[in-house]
C-alpha cells in the first residue's frame, strides 16, 4: 500500500526558464539528490553583479535529507555554483575525472578542496545515494566526459539528459549510448528530463568532426599565423586544432588563463593527446616562422579582458596582432554578445589580419541537440512523464509541443518554472505546490547582499548620475552656516555646466529660506524641500534627473 | 588646366566603421552637399544616453559651402539626426514625400516646422544644388519611397545606393531603377557608394512578398485573434499585413505611438492602401469575434516601454492577450535586442499565447543586399573607384573584397572609416587626410555636454554604487565638530550592513584623527586620506570598489 502512493518529488531549483544556473533535486522520503549546481551571468539590469546563483534554501532547510550532487559535465553553467553552495552544503560530489578536475581548480580557489568529498565515476558506473540508484551513460557534448544519467528510484526510471547532442562520430570515438537509453526505454522510464537548448532548430546538429575538416581546409591554404579562440572547455575543439597544426607542421601556444588551465588539467588527465614538441611557450612563438605557428586562446565572446580581446587592442603582452595573422573565431556569440564579439572583429580587421568568423564559414557546431535528436531520444527512452529542461520559456514550451508531436499526452507533460515542483507516482503526476527559488547575486564577496533596492539605485546613477548636497545648519535654531554645497558626479561635464550648478545651488537656498522663514525644522521636511525644488529645476533645464543626496549636518 | 586638376572630396560624417548615424559630405570648390543625417542608438558603455549623431563641426566651419542635404529614405538612421543639425545649419532639405512626411514629424516635435525648407522630389527628378546635379532613382529597401542617387559632378558621376536590396517583385510594383544605373555604367560611373549591411551573407535577400506569402498561411489556419509586430516604418510590410486580413476578414486595428504615426501619414500620403471599413479604433477590437481581428504593433525589438512589450507584461490598457492569441514577431532582432526580443517572447508564451518568431517560420525579410545583389549593383554601375558604406569595418572589408573578386584594383578601393576624406579627380583618388568626426551624445536636451568624465563616473556607479562621507571642521583650527557621516547607494542594503557601514566610519574617524595628529589641515589631503583608507577596507571587506566621495564643510 504505501509502496502504491510512493512519490518522488522533482524540485528544479534552477535552468528552468532561464537560460543557466542548471541544477535539480529530486526528493523521495528522506532522501534528496541533486543533479548539477551552475551559476548563470547577470541580466542586463543587474549592473555591477558578478555571476548569479540558484537559490537553494530548500535545501539548507532540508539539509539532513541531502546525499549529494551529482554533475554531468564541467561547464559553467553546471558546476560553476558548487564553491558558494558548498560553502552552505557540505555533501559529497560525484562526477567523471574532467568534470571532477575543472571542480577541483574552482575549489582550490575557494580554499575548498580539503573540506569536499569528490568521488570519481565513469559512464557505465551506477552509484547508491540513499534510495536511488544513479547510472551514468556516455553522453557527447561540447566538452568531454560529459554524461547523462539513469536515475533509479523506487517509484521509478528518471532519465535525465544532461546537456547532450546525438553525434555520430564524436571526437573521442564514442557516441551517447544508445543501447543503454533504448535498454532502460524498453523496460520502462518513468519520467524524462531533456535539454531544450536548440529545440528551436529544425534538424540535426553537426557532428564535431566537420569543424576538424574545416580547420584542416584553413590550415593547409594558410600562409602566416594562426591564432583560433574557441571556449577553453570544449577539449575535443582543442584536440582539433592540435591535430590540425600536426598534420601541418605547426607548433602550438596556448593563451589565456582559462584556456592554460584547461588545457593542462585535459592533458593531465589523458583527454587531451597532444604530439611530443608541437606545445611552445607563448614567449618562444617569436621564434618559429609565422608559418610554424598557431595560437588557441580564449576571448571567443569577445569578453573584454580576455587573451584575444587583448591581442586586438594591442593590450597582450606577449602578442602583437601581425597583418596577415589569421584569426579564426571558432564560437557563436552567446545572446547578448552579438556586439562586443563584432567590436573584436572590427578590431583585427583594422589591424590587418584575416578574421573568419562563423558568419563566414563553419568553424563552430552546437552542443546541443536540434529537434531531430530530440526525437531521437524520447523515441529511445519512451518516458511516460516529460520535463523540458535547461531553456527560456519558449524553448520549454517548443520543447513540450516536439513531445507532443510524437505523441505523449499533453496531461503528461510539464512546462514548469524554476521552484515548482511536480510530484509523480508510478502512475500519476501533478504540480504539487513550490519551493523557495531564485536568483542570487553574487558581486565580489557579498552573496545575496546586493538585492532590488540597490539595483535600482545602481541603474538610477547609471543613466542620470548624482548631486549630493550638503547643508550644515544650528542646532540652535536651524540656521544655516555652511552650504549648500552642491557636487555631482556622472550628470554634467562640471567645468562646462558652472552656471548651472550655481543656479542650482540659488534653488537650493531660495527652498532652505523658505523653509527658515516659515519656521520649518524636521530634516525630512528640508529634504524632500531641497530634493523636489531641485529636480524640477534641473529636468526643466535638462530633462534629466540625477540621484538627489541632500544631507544636513548640525553643529 | 583648372578641368584637368579639379577635384571632388568625399567627406563620411558617419556611418563608416559604424552601424547608424549615417551622413556622407561632398566638397566641389565652393559647394558642399550632404547626403543623410541620421542617429544611431547609444554602445552598451554609454550609459544614459538617448541617441548618438554625428559630429558636424566641419559642416559648421563650411557653413556657406553647404547647398542642402538630401535625403535617400526615412529610416531613422537616416534622419533621425537631422532636428539637431537643422538647429546649427539650417539648409534645404530635399527627399521623396513619405521620407519628408516623416521627417515633418520630428520637425514638429521640435518646433522647426516653419524655419526649415523642404523640397519634395521622386524617382526621376534631378535637382541642381550648387555645381551638383542629383538625380534621384527608384530603389528597394524596408521602407517605401526609397531612391539611390547619382550625383553628378563636375568630375564625374558619383553613385550613391543608399540602403537598398534588389526585390523583383516589391509591394510598390517598381523595382530597382536598373535601366537607368546601367546608363550610368555605360557611360561611366566615376565612385560608387553602396551599402554594406549583409555583404557577410551569401546569396540573395527574399523579396518582400515571400513574407506576404507567409502571412497568408499563418492567416488562413488562424482561428483566434492575430497580433503582428513590425517596424512602423516598413510600410510595404504593413500593407501586406492588410492585405491578408481583408483578405480572411479581419478588422486591422493599430497599436503603438509611431505605428498610428506612420500609419496615418503613409494613408494620407497615399502608401499605404486600406480597404473600407477595415481599420478600427484599438477601443473597439472587444466589439468583435477574436477571430476578426488582427493588431497591428510596435514593439517587434522588444523595446521596454513599446506596445507589445506592455502587451506581454500586462501593462497595455487597451489589450489584454488572451490564451489562444496568435503573436507574430514580423522582424529579426536588431544585434544587442536578442535578450529584450526573448523575454517578451517568453512572457507572451507564459500568457498562453501562440507566438511566430524569425526561428519558427519565414515571417521577416531583410531590407538590405546580399552579396549577390551586391555584386550586381557593382556590375550595372561598373565603378572606376568605390568606397563602401553603411557598416562596421568588418563589413566594409568584406565589401572591399568583394569589389576586389569582379576585378576592381585593389588600389581603387577606398575601405575608409567616419572623419578620414578621400579626395577624388577624374583619374586619382587618394585618402587626404580628415575632419573632425565623431559620436555626439545626446542626453535629454543635452546635445554633446556628455564626455568621457562623465560617462566613466555613470559607469562606476553603475557597478558599485557610491559612498557619501561628509564631515564639518572648524575654521580656526580643523577640529571635527560633525560626522564623519557616511550614506551609500548602490553599495549594499544598509538595513542588513550596519555592522559594515559603523566600521567604515571609525576607518574614516581614525584616518581623521591622525590627520589632526599630525597636523595636516590642507582639505586635498584630509580627502585622499579619507578616501584611500576607505577604499582599502571596503575592497578588503567586500571585494568591491564604490565610488567615494569625501565632503568637508567648514563652520
Amino acid at each position: 500500500m504505501a509502496r502504491r502512493t510512493a512519490k518522488v518529488k522533482v524540485i528544479p531549483l534552477g535552468g528552468l526558464n532561464e537560460i543557466g544556473k542548471n541544477m535539480m533535486a529530486f526528493e523521495y522520503k528522506d532522501d534528496i539528490i541533486v543533479v548539477d549546481c551552475g551559476m548563470s551571468f547577470p541580466e542586463d539590469d543587474m549592473l555591477g553583479i558578478d555571476i548569479v546563483i540558484p537559490d537553494i534554501t530548500y535545501l539548507i532547510k532540508n539539509k539532513d535529507k541531502v546525499r549529494g550532487i551529482v554533475l554531468t559535465h564541467g561547464h559553467e553553467d553546471h558546476i560553476g555554483a558548487l564553491p558558494y553552495v558548498l560553502k552552505r552544503l557540505n555533501v559529497p560530489i560525484y562526477g567523471t575525472k574532467l568534470t571532477l578536475g575543472l571542480v577541483e581548480n574552482k575549489l582550490k580557489e575557494h580554499k575548498l578542496v580539503s573540506s569536499v568529498q569528490t568521488n570519481i565515476v565513469k559512464p557505465g558506473d551506477t552509484i547508491k545515494l540513499g534510495n536511488y540508484k544513479v547510472e551514468f551513460m556516455k553522453t557527447s557534448h561540447s566538452i568531454a566526459d560529459a554524461v547523462c544519467l539513469a536515475i533509479h528510484t523506487p517509484v521509478g526510471v528518471i532519465v535525465h539528459t544532461g546537456d547532450f547532442k546525438i553525434d555520430f562520430t564524436p571526437i573521442d570515438g564514442e557516441p551517447i549510448d544508445f543501447h543503454r537509453l533504448a535498454e532502460l526505454g524498453k523496460k520502462g522510464v518513468l519520467l524524462l528530463l531533456a535539454d531544450s537548448t536548440n529545440v528551436e532548430r529544425p534538424g540535426y546538429t553537426m557532428s564535431e568532426r566537420t569543424v576538424g575538416v574545416t580547420f584542416e581546409n584553413i590550415f593547409r591554404n594558410a600562409t602566416q599565423r594562426i591564432i583560433v579562440a574557441t571556449f577553453a572547455s570544449n577539449v575535443h575543439r582543442v584536440q582539433q586544432i592540435f591535430d590540425a597544426a600536426h598534420k601541418f607542421n605547426r607548433k602550438v601556444s596556448v593563451s589565456g588563463r582559462s584556456m592554460v588551465n584547461v588545457v593542462n588539467v585535459a592533458m593531465e588527465l589523458g583527454y587531451l593527446k597532444v604530439a611530443n614538441d608541437i606545445l611552445i611557450d607563448i614567449n618562444d612563438i617569436n621564434k618559429y616562422p609565422d608559418h610554424e605557428i598557431v595560437v588557441i586562446t580564449t576571448g571567443s565572446q569577445g569578453e573584454p579582458m580576455s587573451a584575444l580581446s587583448r591581442m586586438a587592442s594591442s593590450e597582450h603582452r606577449k602578442l602583437e596582432i601581425h597583418p596577415g595573422d589569421l584569426v579564426i573565431l571558432s564560437a557563436t556569440p552567446i545572446p547578448g554578445n552579438e556586439k562586443t564579439v563584432a567590436r573584436v572583429v572590427n578590431q583585427l580587421f583594422e589591424k590587418g589580419a584575416n578574421v573568419i568568423y562563423e558568419a563566414l564559414a563553419d568553424v563552430h557546431v552546437s552542443g546541443h541537440a536540434c529537434q531531430e535528436e530530440l526525437k531521437m531520444m524520447h523515441a529511445l527512452t519512451k518516458p511516460k512523464f516529460f520535463i523540458p529542461v535547461h531553456g527560456e520559456y519558449r524553448h520549454l514550451r517548443q520543447h513540450g509541443k516536439l513531445a507532443e508531436s510524437l505523441g505523449m499526452p499533453k496531461e503528461n507533460i510539464f512546462t514548469i518554472e524554476t521552484g515548482q515542483v511536480v510530484e509523480i507516482s508510478k502512475d500519476h503526476a501533478r504540480v504539487a505546490g513550490s519551493v523557495p527559488a531564485g536568483k542570487i547575486l553574487v558581486d565580489g564577496l557579498g552573496v545575496g547582499d546586493v538585492g532590488n533596492i540597490v539595483l535600482r539605485d545602481r541603474k538610477h546613477l547609471s543613466e542620470d548620475g548624482l548631486m549630493v548636497v550638503v547643508v550644515t545648519i544650528t542646532k540652535e535654531n536651524g540656521h544655516v552656516v555652511s552650504g549648500p554645497d552642491i557636487i555631482s558626479r556622472g550628470f554634467v561635464y562640471v567645468r562646462e555646466s558652472e552656471v548651472l550648478m550655481e543656479e542650482a545651488r540659488k534653488v537650493v537656498k531660495n527652498a532652505l529660506q523658505v523653509c527658515e522663514s516659515n519656521g520649518i525644522r524636521e530634516w525630512a521636511v528640508l529634504k524632500s524641500s531641497i530634493k523636489d525644488s531641485l529636480r524640477g529645476f534641473l529636468y526643466e533645464k535638462t530633462k534629466r534627473s540625477p540621484m538627489i543626496l541632500p544631507i544636513i549636518m548640525e553643529v
